[in-house]
């Protein structure tokens, strides 16, 4: 309880560079796996003797959305990002938050400058994205320093400003959202798998999906079997629809699960047991042709 | 925008009973489907033109968990309930609550007596649940009559506590968890339906599940159009651990998925493509044999 | 409970203009001065019997803090505001938000541009706002025109970024933090009380102050008794610290309390007796030298 | 940051006796007066330099209801507490809690008995607390047996009906308000303070306000300087209503603010001239016969 692993002792504090300028830093951590077990003795009490294994009870309580074990796990980062990032961050609600403030002091002349791989067009597909393909390599370096020229153009105007004294609260507004800013974030573990599992998604922007992979790194090494049955029944889950179901209910027709496709992915006991209940829902519900 | 729908104005106010004594009654509530849309439409602007239909766009971002719009609607109730249901139902933060307080009133003679049939023995499977088949009716009988008399005993002693002038804070100790206690309820409908979700599962216990599917009733006349992308994606939706699509891609191995099977599912446009993708994916990732 | 009074209904939709481009509109709104008493009285039930006037109740629940019937009544509005200041906005947890997204959208020409009057020179005395009298005249219009100027080119950049088909989320980077966005907010009105008490205050910027004002001015017609407790036991309310109220006692000493003044000043019944008992206290508590 | 200071080491899962049979333990910290300060330094940066001293930063930060830095430092508590105590407490909706189950578990034998002094009569003026004078002796005592019968009643009776295996979801369920419960209750600094400005409060009931002490205690020992300011601008200040300040204006007329009071009561610097300001407008605004 009193001190840190070695491993996540290593982690605190450092530098974890995320685009040209930002970074994360884990600053503090309270709580590991086994403050997420003894959370849930408490609260299950007996409903967990059986589970004699804590790997097999965090894996029991991530499968059935017994969340609140995990919100007894609290992380506190340090993070510096563009301002469009941080204003995706913001929306999350349920973490704690020091800003850096425009108001009280002198932005510095730090902007992030996309790679020029990174500027590519509009997503045909997705409405709020990019596409896979870059721009052709003379147009993204030509467009990369004119974002550049921008950002130095602004941010001496910004400083002019300041030298006629306008105030600062004023004097930033005309600075651009590629900005970096800076803050403190503390969010426990339960809200912080949420904002992964978000961010973490192809549908996120880039940039921020950065951020969320590099905060996952750290997790994975903090909490390591929570994070293994986040990957296993939440990031790497798949649900399908009720329309779905009926099509799932055809294909799988007449298809054999057997005790040994059971075992060979590694699933047994109760799990299985949910597994079979949850095939036969399916071909019962969703196959009017069963018979 | 400013009055209820006639279906609407024919709810509020109405008790729908629960338990023996309880109900739910529907005070207010702002807001209806074309409130989400509308929402929707200054959250994705030009990103939402092409779904021309609110109940597509509906769907579209219950499919995708853009869960915000959904916050934009509000429900208020008046709810009865025994104290032990309460405490279930308060888990839920992201409400506002105002409870009928012992401290300045005094409790009412009103305790939930269970149905006989629904005396269950302790579940066999289910850790935190009752069992299927009920207690025997002569047992069941003699145990509701046990209950009965204790709780007029209890509420016999609370008065006499009362009449020696003992503080109601006091005096309300000894009164049980079967006692009725009342509050208004006040929730948006995107943190309604996680309620909804998780206390309508067969998990959750009986009395708490009465009240659930009764609120549900009321939703589904509030905003059919987004209680009828809840319910296929959502409460009907069937969600797959990495473990199980490894069983999956071996079962669904060599079936065919066919234009026809999408179209008697309904299944089309964008939502037919993402499940192509997605089962597509499992067998790519998950099956191991698969060339 | 079902229709708006004429007040109200007159106000939803309208735009109250706020800075040079940007609004306030009521959308919608659940409850009024009623639904804060009713709920107070399911909580409070025979506690409130004695005060038999909803002006009275409202009243004693403000002046004591019982915050849970404010939360019975929620505002939705629309609102379009600077970007810098939607970033201040957005601290506010507990609102729901769906802002325009410029990942789905194009962003519109729309920048704040201060008036000459408002480019103030850093304050000396408070370290995060501006001072009281504006910058020279000549120098304001100049450096109003000089915002102008590259607001204007930040748009024309924007637009050619966008026509090389950058794609929407990296054209955006460089647009600066006076552009204009819009959002629906939700509030309930203890959390909309708390807001406007921060951002009403004179050390809130002046651009988000106008916007409280603003929403105050719609409050007050939707719940005017509410409003009117607000003003008086919270707006218009000074707190003395512990070694204020040292000095306060020596200053009070050998002073008067008189039936008379307290019936001039409109303070009555619980209310007077409160405050005797306050004044008493801070005399036997901080004057050292009392008897 | 990597290990606990002596004195909080030292309290560490200790138990604190709150009751007959209920405790409170804390389990865990994050961080400590320096993590308050660390905080508003990134938040407020040069705005804080001038303020080179911890204890004055701390202070300023509670004085102007900074309240953001104080929610960096999070408590984690193991609690034993009566039931109808756990059901006040639990309307503090920022807070994480895991309970023990009363459908995983069986319920232990352990229910709050109170002392026969703690035996008030209802308050005649406090509608919802009781009077200070306790019953009569006799009386109480007699009344004390009572209930300690009433609650081995009901444990046996619930022990039978779990001998006839009917489901603990429904044998616990006229057990009563007085059995202990027990539960990890994490939330951070400010909503801690908040929760403790409401349970310590003379309105709360005795019970809760013995576990807000000991909290207190507690907190003191891990936060020494934000405890302190917590005291002089929060726990210990006034507060004055409009209508109030009416009547102090009246009562203050003609007093004279000298140096030397400020000096003696220990202000000084910002602080004095923010306390010199209050009392002008005090009277300016309130004074009517002011010249």
């Amino acid at each position: 309880m009193s001190s840190y692993r070695p491993e996540v002792a290593a982690l605190l504090g450092k530098e974890f560079r995320c685009l040209d300028k930002g970074f994360v830093r884990l600053i503090d951590v309270m709580g590991d796996d086994a403050a997420i077990v003894q959370a849930a003795r408490v609260s299950y009490g007996e409903g967990t003797r059986s589970v004699s294994d804590d790997r097999k009870l965090i894996r029991y309580l991530m499968r059935h959305r017994h969340t609140s074990p995990f919100e007894m796990v609290e992380f506190k980062f340090h993070i510096k990002l563009p301002i469009f990032v941080a204003r995706q961050w913001i929306r999350h609600r349920t973490a704690n938050v020091n800003e850096y403030s425009g108001r009280y002091s002198i932005m510095r002349q730090e902007f992030y400058l996309p790679e020029p791989e990174q500027l590519r067009p509009q997503s045909a597909l997705n409405k709020q994205g990019r596409a896979e393909e870059p721009l052709p390599p003379d147009l993204a370096e030509q467009l990369v320093t004119r974002l550049r020229q921008t950002q130095n153009r602004l941010y001496a105007e910004y400083q002019e400003l300041l030298q006629h004294n306008l105030a600062r609260e004023l004097a930033r507004i005309n600075l651009p959202l590629s900005l970096y800013t800076e803050w403190y974030w503390k969010i426990d573990l339960h809200n912080l798998f949420h904002f992964l599992q978000l961010r973490m998604d192809e549908h996120a922007q880039y940039e921020i999906r950065l951020y969320a992979h590099t905060i996952a790194d750290i997790v994975k090494v903090v909490v390591p079997l929570a994070w293994e049955a986040f990957e296993d029944y939440v990031l790497g889950a798949v649900t399908f629809s009720r329309l779905e179901q009926r099509i799932l209910a055809r294909l799988l027709r007449g298809s054999q699960l057997t005790d040994r496709l059971l075992e060979e992915a590694g699933l047994e006991g109760r799990e299985a047991r949910e597994f079979r209940q949850k095939l036969a829902r399916i071909l019962r519900e969703h196959d009017e042709e069963a018979p």
